[in-house]
């Protein structure tokens, strides 16, 4: 497998992201090519979407002061943004600790609703897209345009397919119980399933697996998430190649594991 | 990036993996090389050190039934298996769902206690190695001399250096709450920091970051076991090169977050 991290350094709020990915491909001197898989942070995202809030305009209510005494360094106006887009997303407030809430939405167990200021516009907090599986499968769609401009350009094809020829995850940065530091998590793909069931499948003693299912959306998240960086890197999107994956017509949330299925289950309510 | 998957098929109990591995290595025509990092699953390196528990052997005990009973489709001798490994490592049991107990051994959240029956013998069980950083540190100096064989014979250089020359990755698959699928966590490392501390950088827009720790260990881990797969793959190592990453002198487990800057901690006591 190959990674190849794509810099684009600051992008602006509503900024076509599909040509900034394109002009950061041929930065590297590659071209998409069949079977590509583009991950790519929630953070540009949304700010390609304008999913930015100005936290000065919030007024906040008193459980957003109380949620800011508890977090102990953010502002009541963050903690404000915290419990509207929690409710926005018909989610929970679970639990505090230093600088983050944690939040139930959209099943996915995450800091601040997804909230972040980091790599913000100053002032502002970032969210997730408000529709990740459509923004995966728009995005998608732009870059298959581009590699059809490509070949087209080079007379090998003039028709775009109905299947899938790239594949697109939406991803965010995210804790796990009880590890240090940040690994993460697919909110949604575009081009690929999220899962690799190996149930039934023989393991190299012909004995019957009974449980494996591979988390390859997550796996890929990771990965990425490792040459993205949470700093000034400016890479926002990483290229996987050689990966020997199908893809698939698939697009949407990387959804959740049944209750009675979770290892976590007597613990989480 | 570059991810190279190592395959060795079947390993006998008590092989010397630093062997098996340089074998796998050359099998796919490359050299080990410095600042390669081995991903290496926690299941070979207890086979190659004999971690291996023959389940007909255990006398379950009246908890270990129960245990059985919650867990559906586990016998009570793997139970057993699962307690005595549970207080071998002064862990605890936490809780249950359809064939597997989680359990909190070293800091780690782990479906029965690290013990699994695929890929192993027939009627047996493997567990960790007894000491993943030992393990981890021992086949990081069996794989440098392996790398020093060849530069001897290449004359290239005749000492080995004081300072890892490669890493070592001892990494087991796992779950995550409310997700569906396994991915990994990374037990030991021997040659490298299993944590990137951003904090104190500055973001793209100059903005100072509090919290950013990034989990490089367990990022590789999950990598490294999308490639693994948990089937009859046969491939239970990952050779990660062009990482940009620097060695360290560090071996050790990678441990746990402390508790009052865990997300989780207010409902995970």
């Amino acid at each position: 497998v190959q990674l190849l991290p794509l810099q684009t350094g600051i992008l602006e709020q509503g900024c076509d992201l599909g040509s900034v990915i394109g002009d950061a491909v041929k930065k590297v001197n590659i071209h998409l090519t069949e079977s590509d898989i583009l991950i790519v942070s929630s953070k540009v995202v949304s700010l390609s979407e304008g999913r930015v809030f100005p936290l000065a305009n919030l007024s906040p209510s008193k459980e957003a002061k109380r949620l800011a005494v508890k977090l102990k360094d953010r502002s009541p106006e963050f903690c404000e943004a915290v419990l509207r887009e929690t409710r926005h997303r018909n989610g929970r407030l679970l639990g505090t600790c230093k600088g983050a809430a944690l939040t139930e939405v959209n099943g996915i167990l995450i800091a601040n609703a997804g909230l972040d200021c980091s790599n913000a516009p100053p002032g502002c907090a970032i969210g997730w897209p408000e529709d990740p599986p459509h923004s995966a499968e728009r995005l998608r769609k732009a870059l298959e345009q581009e590699l059809y401009r490509v070949r087209i350009r080079c007379r090998v094809r003039t028709k775009p397919q109905p299947e899938p020829v790239v594949a697109v995850l939406i991803i965010d940065s995210c804790c796990t119980p009880r590890r240090r530091g940040l690994t993460a998590v697919a909110l949604a793909c575009s081009g690929l399933n999220p899962f690799l069931d190996e149930r039934g499948d023989l393991d190299l003693f012909g004995k019957k697996l009974h449980y494996t299912t591979d988390a390859v959306a997550d796996c890929l998240a990771s990965a990425a998430s490792m040459l993205m960086g949470n700093g000034a890197q400016g890479i926002p999107a990483v290229l996987v190649r050689d990966h020997g994956l199908q893809l698939s017509d698939f697009t949407g949330w990387v959804e959740e594991v049944p209750l009675e299925e979770d290892l976590f289950r007597d613990i989480l309510k």
